[in-house]
């Protein structure tokens, strides 16, 4: 007992100031509480260590749980002095020094090598990170044998099996390569082994080129911080990069870590959280879950540890205030004091930003618009146009999402996954998440000729990127973003401009989407939209079919039910409108037609043999065309509440889009809604800057305009 | 000013005492500061009286609108005492006063006779009370001529009109007839006229016995204060009942209406409340919406009053939670005081019920189960054997919904209606609700033949209704229903028996329903359940269809697409087994079956064009026989949080579901689980009582009980 406290992420004295908010009302207070409250209830079911399952199995839950209690109880003992947290520490990590050379390999089930207690060595190097960390915050208490016997029975067998076995593994930039290194360094770091600290931060050759976490940390990010297979894959490796950053920051001061590499760690988290949807939940970008959400563990150490060494705004306290709690660490209590201090009501609504791809940045980007209605809610759009995201890419380049009123309203799929739910092919990635969820019909994208962009080939598509034309992110009335994809389709070029439109004559802001194909060919454009809630009304007629055949046969068509289908232009109109309700909004959508589009509504679930995909509706503007200009406008429209039978606004106040012309030069489209005429101009010039000057000339009028783009009332 | 207050619900001291709550966190002063909020909000829109829409356009809302703040300004004025609110009614009333009669009828839409601001007179009743409310709260701060002006172009026509114009619909025992005479009694109170309280009390004859108040709740609820059409109806008359008694109690106090015919208004008050689920929304009973709760503005008067009158307990302290505000009056008062001294934490869970049906109470019931799991989750079965509910009505006698975890897990599909969603017929009923919503197979029941209940005949099935055969819920291990439905499919009686079992071997209580069907001639029986959330796993083989055909053409049959099918046996096993998950719980049905039984994966939405219905999954368990027994368990168990990964049980503990026998003496069957088998031993026997004593012999083994039911456990 008398021994230092040798905790790697704590000195004594912060021990004290985080112990002085126990049972207080603050963030750093509520946190302890709950995480007080958290740990007695695991630890009353006492000490279990088991053997083997599946992924999603009792053993693998278990073994989870143990190392997040191991690095629970841990800290609490250091926080509230009670004996009875270190206890439980020493007698987890004891039980499994006794059994974990006892336990056989797991067989290898994926790419990722197998563990002894999980069946791939990922969730090994998560439970070495914990597990230290828990096992430094006891050390002093523990006896000298006691010590040997866990770095001699489970962590020197783990750090052999990390640098040695699997040495391949640790020398790899890769997301999951980063909580190798941080495992190994923390550990290094709890048994005082530092050449375990330095192998992990240079390498296994210490040349900070192929491997270890400054060659990582410089190589994973482009330069705007944005992580290639997107935040639900970036969530996850940005808590070992926090929590190994905080410990080089404590250990190796000397190496500045969060000045290094002009502030990647720093660029990185802020470009995570500016992802985010106003409630919190990340686009599901690649694969992707559509729960995940800035409330993950990762995210509140990654906010935490912002706070501190980066400084904090009012979005940042805004996410402390979803996630309402901070990590229980010195950078938390920062935070919580911040938070307090704070008086203002918090609508965080992060600037709209433009993340750039590729290790050069010159490999696409991804676009986050947000632009607040009159009532405060937050209008978010999220735009790929970036890189494919390797293995876990979907082929959705141009895609786009949109939300408001706290819902995904053109939404993403995710992946076809039920994690860690063990019948459902041990929580791992199912058949249908490539047949179905990465293929572009799945998106709300144009699929040409049945088919999915780069023919569903990851090399070819890794090869590719989109085309950042325009980005406009700044103005309260009018954004816009623009971006091309070429020959994603052989012979097809496409350019997908929207635009959010907060003016005067409509009640929210609405979304311009202009979505312009060209080829010398004659094609099949599927341009495709999922929503979700029920139709209101449409202003055409179509069929519901009374026998349901699929919409095709390959490229995820064959999971996609035809369920009604029309005509999409009708005497009295040229601009197709559909209705939907979903939650309390109501959201129409415009789109101009000829005559011979049809739409067709649709159901996902077909060809589905074991129930893994959800069943969710989508609609497809399909039309045949060389050159031709999608143009389509999302208003969102009145309130319903069933509960207490309240329907305003259920019709919109849009009725028209024209198009008046579009060419190389520019796009222009007229939008009619009962009290004005809005024109649309888009500038389709490569290389255009916001001086361009743009002309052109559709049936003999002359529309100009400077920059990107314009929007003029008329009438 | 100096004029002496004539507010129908208020003396002057009342109002000192209420005023006295302002700006605290009472639930009163939370009420307060709401209503406050949301008058100033509405009274900032300004003064305006529309003409004519349909049921939920523009006009018809704000109509609904000015007669809700005429009655809560009102009502302001008097709490806070600011002129504003004096003046903002007397302007909305003299607008209407102004304009009233020079607006000329709606067309007629329904039965229901149309009003000159709303296309049906109910409307027009709710808007006479209101206004009538709201008037008598500033009366003393009008002038005569203001007075005088109100009287004679506003309320004084409506008054003529209900009474006389329509005078059929006035003396008629209906739930809209409570509203005629609530609003006719309040109005008269409000002007003066004390013989229009008279005739609304007892009717324009004065008998008591075609119309009035008094023969109202005389007639229209069952002994145990139940309303045939269910609660949806029921909180809508719910709220004139309670205002007119309360206007009794306090200007008629000779009749002592709270005691009036054996205190038929608290009884029914509370049999509405006691149909709640956990979380406050009612189960939809006959036409009704998903989303209908005890936060409705109804009842929560209904609440308040019952606390001053009929007393308060915890579970009336937990519907107050769940409200979170009382009525703005001095019942409301009482509750807040109560609320605001307890200091337990509320977990309310009414005692499970069997509320009979019918004048004399002998014409079915309405069977609301409870049980409590280990960590206080409320599970709440409700069985219908009772009446059909007039024009309201399903066809589902011996339907069931259950519901735990915050969720309804067997669900019902409720109406086919979006309500007040004009573009959807006005937000009238659909040709759904009757082709599809009130159809026996869109229940959780058995369909015999691919047919419905009494053939669909409204006028048979009213004159019918189930036979209570058992009901047992004081015990907090098992608990069971039991009841028969003789000749609603010609030739075959059914009995369901639905038991919920908490044992030690189980983690949570299982549903055990047994659903026996007795006929001599050959039938196909589809033993029917609609679930939500994604199916995890099957125990036996099935075919998903690669093009979709309905289910049937008729009796609700076409609405339904056959998804996937498949025999329900294996070579391993006879019993089904069907696993999905909803919202963070598992659920396993297991069946015992044989050979030739099939299982039908279904989802709803077919030939529906207009895409009226809502999409959703449900299974079929068809069955070709005579007599039978549909045999089921329903276990709840696991955990899952895609949000951070977690999931735990994903399979459950029981195994299978034997039958061992069932004849007229009663059913006998095994439930196996991993750790245990119990035995479930029902009695069939017509009469059967807590003392009766039973014994039935199957396979040479005879299982002997005292009473309706007994669970036995075997090794």
């Amino acid at each position: 007992m008398s021994q230092a406290i040798k905790a790697v992420l704590f000195e004594e004295s912060e021990i004290a100031s985080i112990a002085s908010e126990l049972g207080t009302d603050s963030l750093m207070g509520k946190s302890l509480t709950s995480l007080i409250a958290d740990t007695d209830a695991f630890m009353a079911l006492g000490v279990e260590v088991p053997g083997h399952s599946e992924a999603g199995g009792y053993a693998h839950n278990r073994h989870k749980q143990n190392y997040q209690y191991i690095n629970q109880a841990g800290r609490l003992f250091l926080v509230t002095g009670e004996e009875k947290y270190a206890q439980y520490t020493a007698d987890l990590l004891l039980a499994y020094a006794d059994k974990y050379l006892k336990l056989g390999f797991h067989e290898q089930l994926n790419t990722n090598p197998p563990g002894r207690l999980f069946h791939q060595i990922l969730n090994e190097h998560v439970f070495l990170l914990n597990s230290s960390l828990g096992y430094s915050c006891i050390r002093h208490w523990l006896s000298a044998k006691q010590q040997q016997t866990i770095v001699a029975g489970l962590f020197q067998p783990m750090l052999d099996m990390f640098t040695e076995q699997y040495s391949f593994d640790f020398d790899r930039i890769h997301n999951h390569g980063i909580w190798a290194v941080a495992a190994v360094a923390i550990c290094g770091l709890a048994i005082d082994k530092p050449e375990y600290v330095e192998m992990s931060i240079h390498g296994l050759k210490g040349d900070d080129i192929e491997g270890g976490y400054l060659a990582q940390i410089s190589k994973l990010f482009a330069p705007s911080g944005y992580y290639m297979e997107g935040p639900y894959y970036h969530r996850y490796a940005i808590r070992p990069l926090c929590l190994f950053a905080e410990t080089v920051h404590r250990h190796r001061p000397e190496l500045d870590i969060f000045n290094f590499n002009d502030q990647v760690i720093g660029k990185t988290i802020k470009s995570m959280l500016a992802t985010a949807y106003p409630n919190g939940v990340f686009p599901a970008l690649n694969d992707a879950s559509l729960s995940m959400d800035v409330c993950d563990a990762g995210v509140v150490v990654a906010l935490s540890l912002y706070a501190k060494h980066y400084g904090i705004d009012d979005d940042i306290l805004g996410m402390a205030q979803i996630q309402d709690c901070v990590w229980v660490n010195p950078c938390g209590q920062v935070l919580s004091a911040a938070f307090a201090k704070n008086q203002a009501k918090l609508t965080p609504c992060w600037p709209s930003v433009e993340l750039n791809e590729g290790p050069n940045g010159d490999r696409g980007a991804q676009a986050f618009m947000r632009m607040q209605a009159d009532n405060g809610d937050v209008n978010q759009l999220v735009m790929n146009y970036g890189q494919h995201g390797m293995g876990h890419g979907h082929f959705d380049t141009l895609g786009i999402s949109f939300f408001n009123n706290g819902q995904e309203v053109l939404r993403e799929y995710g992946f076809g996954r039920w994690v860690n739910v063990e019948p459902k092919f041990g929580g791992r990635y199912l058949d249908e998440n490539k047949s179905y969820a990465r293929q572009t019909i799945a998106h709300n994208a144009v699929a040409v000729d049945q088919q999915c962009q780069n023919n569903f080939d990851v090399k070819l598509a890794d090869s590719r990127h989109g085309e950042p034309h325009f980005f406009s992110g700044d103005d309260s009335a009018v954004q816009g973003v623009s971006a091309f994809c070429r020959d994603f389709y052989p012979g097809v070029d496409q350019q997908r401009s929207v635009l959010m439109v907060n003016h005067g004559v409509l009640a929210k802001p609405v979304l311009v989407d202009l979505y312009r194909l060209i080829s010398d060919q004659n094609h099949q454009y599927d341009y495709s939209l999922h929503y979700d809630g029920q139709i209101v009304r449409t202003n055409f007629d179509y069929q519901t079919h009374s026998e349901l055949a699929t919409l095709g046969d390959h490229f995820g068509y064959q999971h996609i039910w035809n369920v009604a289908q029309g005509k999409a232009t009708t005497e009295a109109s040229d601009t197709a409108l559909v209705s939907w309700l979903q939650g309390s909004s109501y959201y129409t959508w415009l789109s101009a037609v000829s005559a011979d589009d049809e739409v067709i509504f649709t159901r996902s679930g077909a060809n589905d043999p074991s129930f893994n995909l959800r069943s969710e509706p989508g609609m497809v503007l399909r039309r045949q065309a060389k050159d031709t200009l999608f143009a389509n406008v999302l208003e969102t429209h009145g309130y319903f509440n069933e509960a207490v039978e309240a329907s305003t606004e259920a019709r919109g106040q849009i009725t028209q889009v024209n198009v008046i012309g579009s060419n190389e030069q520019g796009s222009v489209i007229e939008i009619v809604a009962q009290d004005a005429t809005l024109v649309v101009m888009v500038s389709n010039q490569v290389g255009v800057t916001p001086t361009t000057d743009n002309s052109v000339t559709f049936n003999n009028q002359t529309f100009q305009w400077q920059g990107y783009f314009a929007v003029e009332q008329r009438g």
